[in-house]
């Protein structure tokens, strides 16, 4: 069996195991990654403190807690050099991205995060409104669609309107930002805090 | 036995707990101030088990950003009133802990929430590590259980011990706390943020 060393080296990366026992651990896992991470372990080649593996490249982390310390947010956004990272557009508006979430609430950061058991209990929801509406069957879908849009544009954080300036939606501000600063930018993720919420089980 | 009321004072001021109780404590300990100690921060325990069915109904939500903004922590604490929440001690406290959060990187609040599948993860792998060590069978049952303490102390925060006084755990740290300011306390959650570590699925 081949291992890649590209894996080996996600391995060592993760692990700090010595890349010989990185392979070997592979080898014997036939190449399942877990698999190796645990057969480390049992050889007390590698600690329980897992060490993060990078995916994005650089970026900041920032926080914002509302007057009163009753509501927090903390937010991820990534760049790809600390140069970009550090430039005040780019902390500008990270800061900003974290205010906007502590005002408007958002569940999901781009519609292609909300599940499809969430999107049909919408659509079931909307087609009761729509029938209740005494409105013609063949305008029903079109009803539909146009809800589930206004849907999208409550909860996806990317399609709400900005806070700062109601003309675009955070998705706009953060294209005008990647022109501007010529890197790839993202919102990687975020957490919502509300003091004494009931959290989900 | 005679108890100086300087005495009483003195142990008020370290321990922050009412006057008659010092006086009692030292009673109860014959004048010997560390056992006075002890035997208030016994009793400070006995408060927070009793007091652990009440609802906590405030709290703060903090953040702690780390220099170089690359990790971050978010954090909800709660206690019972608002004037608790607002005191010096929960708002240094509730810092300390998002502080101490960033630093030592804790899976889970308690032992509790580690799942059974974790824990029988871990356990095999124990085992595969006794069974390599050499040493008799019969012992392997202790080396097991001893290394699972290790483990939770380590990915616990309750049981991590306090980057700010290496003597105590967070959890000893909590129940002086609750001792002192005499409401049920408690870290309902906490988020934390390393820049481009990868997330799970």
């Amino acid at each position: 069996m081949e291992i890649s060393a590209a894996l080996v080296k996600q391995l060592r990366d993760q692990t700090g195991a010595p890349m010989m026992d990185c392979k070997k651990a592979l080898l014997e896992s036939k190449g399942d990654f877990e698999k190796a991470v645990t057969y480390l372990r049992q050889k007390s080649l590698a600690t329980a403190t897992k060490k993060a593996s990078r995916t994005a490249s650089d970026g900041l982390i920032a926080a914002y807690i509302h007057p009163g310390s009753k509501i927090g947010v903390m937010v991820e956004l990534n760049c790809e050099t600390d140069f970009v990272a550090r430039s005040n557009e780019f902390t500008e508006f990270t800061k900003n991205v974290a205010m906007h979430i502590a005002a408007l609430s958002p569940l999901y950061i781009r519609r292609e995060d909300v599940s499809d058991q969430v999107i049909e209990q919408e659509k079931s929801i909307y087609h009761e409104q729509a029938k209740d509406s005494g409105k013609p069957e063949k305008i029903w879908e079109k009803i539909i669609s146009g809800r589930l849009e206004k849907f999208f544009s409550e909860v996806c954080l990317l399609e709400q309107t900005y806070i700062k300036d109601d003309t675009r939606s955070i998705q706009d501000v953060l294209n005008d930002l990647i022109g501007k600063l010529g890197e790839n930018i993202s919102i990687r993720r975020f957490a919502r805090y509300q003091l004494g919420e009931s959290l989900p089980q």
